[in-house]
């Protein structure tokens, strides 16, 4: 049993290194995940519904054949449930759709399916993806939120039930439970994968996510998505020479903790020769933190248009959320998108020399409390500016709480992105 | 019979004011619709799946109440058989789904019925809106193509079947047939309208597409669609004062009968005191056809993964696109991704004074055959900027058939081109 708890815990990348070496079988480390999962869903509550240990174990015995020759050898997928699966309901964390049975799946589990994957089951997601917490709690404090909307699938990754999930983030889905539960959560730049099958909440927001334990993980799971050349090799880390700083401040409310950290990683940094630029924001990032909150009022209540005409099985935020968008001026919507075409342009020439971008993933480690799911304000900039992000996680408040640092990349320039953030990881731990 | 045929060719906010005064009923203008339908589908091929005469009356009689307080009164819509129906099948155009039905209805349509219109039927489209015809003929020569993807939803209200019809737009696939059968087409700026439910073929590309016979149709429709108020009274034209044109040649071929258009519609523009701004985009436009698709072949192979598993049930044309996407440099995608995007800023800053672009729809009229949908190359450079166009019938060649112009506005400007439009339409009629 110990044996398997330490399988468990390897990363995806890790794992396949270890079945390429004949280290250990792929039952064995999928019974090591349905073991852990079965020593502590009770009290996460990770899942919304999943597979069996036997359905499992029957299904990748009888395609065992395609699995020993696949990329990802059979090893368990955990999906965010409003991402479509063709095997299991997606029930976006509302009662509207209880049992709905998508035809087909989202294009990003078929290629992990296509790759090898299994989808052991769907993860618990908010309402829509919006603010109502699903039954998910923290696995590092089971008396806090695991953040939201991503729950499940960031509390399995870091409680080590499955070695990949998906995720999307429209404000702060994925990085914020990331950050609170203490997984690297990546979200690529706006327009970078295939969103089909993934029900939208907001479409000049929304991206996908991806959860993992190793950064090497992302880029094996990122290059299966983009239909790129696939490693299961370490990735190289790259050193920054020039790395900007966002300070929590110029963003919103940031807990002495944070700031702590923030300041501590900076020191990393410097030691090891990396030129630190303070980000002067003045008002801009408060003000994209309004700018992102225009554009998904309008947007939500117009993707969300099926859902809005049954209001009464909407949660109250929701229904705000929906009567702000329909009663709001359409210029405030086009003014904010225009502000964040207008940001993203002056936040890389403020110094055109920095590589990349290091904030807090989120003001303060998780809350205490399952009735929401902590504040979204410290992902909203870079999610209105469509910038590819990823929460490094390592540092831990004096409760062993984590605190999450963001890596900000480039639009587009995602790689570059993972390959800092692997080196950042590397200097945290 | 024959005053049935007039209702039917009535525009849709025309049908609406004639409710409003009581000229006619809701059940005679579908009953003219259904006439034209069977006196001409056998020909022109519109349609892939349909309600029943009898099936769309006991609906509509079923939900009168409704109806009658509803802006679009039950009047019928035509919905591009790549857009999810909770009612029919969605079958993309392809062996690969046929039978294919839906969870529930794309936001564009269920908006649309939640305002009053019914859907009489899915339109033909071309296998995945990409270039394989499906079965319509162009309904001014039915031994011409109607242009493609949306083949049969331009047909369908070029040939009186239907007041509105829904489509979408990757490449050329509104404007073009559009253009060729002799109908309003519009698309919108890029991220304009929430594509939940409409199949994706390429993400940085895709716009919806409504068809209709007047301008005034589309801003009705439009309005709906973002969730604005509606109104049924006649759109205000707007004169500009100053007018880009971007002749045929700065894009690639252009047929002697297109140019003669051009020229026409500058003359026309002229005599009404508009200062026109002749285009010199040297190879600029040019280029941007091969950045379109080259960004169309990164993404296509990625969206349709699923369908890329089952090859040998494709068209040649869709495999090669596909095997050019899968093989493709990443950084030819993201240089041209850029490449488009500094073309539009370089677009606009040319004549800051232009309120709007004129340039050929299409390279001449509908080609004769039916074995292929025409030459997308006019809708190429403004569909990868993302710019909101709309096709403006009225023009013709010595045969009668159209020739489409198109205008093209700024990025999220869709009111005003709309607006420029309507008084385009009247002065090429």
């Amino acid at each position: 049993m110990n044996n398997n708890i330490d399988l468990n815990e390897m990363g995806l990348c890790q794992m396949l290194r270890a079945l390429e070496k004949g280290a250990c079988t792929t039952e064995a480390l999928i019974e090591a995940c349905f073991d852990r999962i079965e020593a502590r869903e009770s009290d996460v509550g990770a899942w919304q519904i999943k597979r069996t240990r036997d359905e499992y174990l029957a299904y990748y015995q009888a395609n065992k054949a395609f699995f020993d020759t696949s990329p990802l050898k059979g090893l368990p997928l955990g999906v965010k449930d409003i991402i479509d699966t063709q095997e299991m309901p997606t029930e976006m964390g509302s009662p509207i759709h209880v049992g709905r049975q998508p035809v087909e799946d989202a294009t990003c589990v078929a290629l992990i399916r296509a790759a090898g994957g299994i989808v052991l089951g769907k993860t618990v997601t908010t309402e829509f993806a919006y603010f109502k917490p699903g039954k998910t709690k923290n696995p590092a404090d089971l008396e806090r939120t695991p953040g939201g909307s991503s729950s499940g699938s960031a509390a399995a990754i870091a409680d080590n039930m499955v070695p990949m999930a998906l995720g999307s983030q429209t404000a702060a889905s994925v990085i914020r439970p990331a950050a609170y539960c203490g997984a690297v959560g990546y979200v690529g730049s706006r327009g970078e994968f295939s969103l089909r099958g993934g029900q939208p909440l907001a479409q000049s927001l929304d991206s996908l996510g991806l959860f993992a334990r190793k950064v090497e993980d992302i880029q094996l799971l990122r290059a299966i998505l983009i239909r790129q050349p696939v490693s299961i090799q370490a990735i190289q880390p790259v050193a920054p020479k020039f790395v900007m700083v966002c300070h929590g401040e110029n963003v919103g409310d940031t807990s002495i903790a944070m700031k702590d950290a923030t300041e501590t990683a900076i020191e990393l940094l410097k030691s090891q020769g990396v030129q630190v630029i303070e980000l002067n924001a003045g008002h801009r990032m408060k003000d994209m933190v309004n700018h992102h909150m225009n554009i998904m009022a309008w947007e939500v209540c117009r993707n969300l248009a099926i859902e809005s005409f049954r209001v009464e099985q909407l949660s109250d935020p929701l229904a705000a959320l929906m009567k702000q968008g329909l009663t709001m001026e359409r210029s405030t919507y086009i003014d904010s998108l225009n502000a964040a075409q207008t940001c993203q342009d002056w936040l890389w020439s403020y110094a055109p020399e920095a590589e990349v971008m290091l904030a807090p993933a989120a003001p303060d480690v998780a809350p205490l409390g399952y009735g929401a799911t902590g504040a979204p304000h410290m992902s909203r900039p870079w999610q209105a500016m469509g910038l590819p992000v990823i929460n490094v996680p390592g540092m831990k408040d004096e409760n062993a709480m984590p605190l999450g640092l963001q890596l900000i990349g480039k639009y587009r320039e995602d790689d570059a992105l993972l390959g800092y953030a692997s080196w950042f990881k590397e200097l945290l731990n």
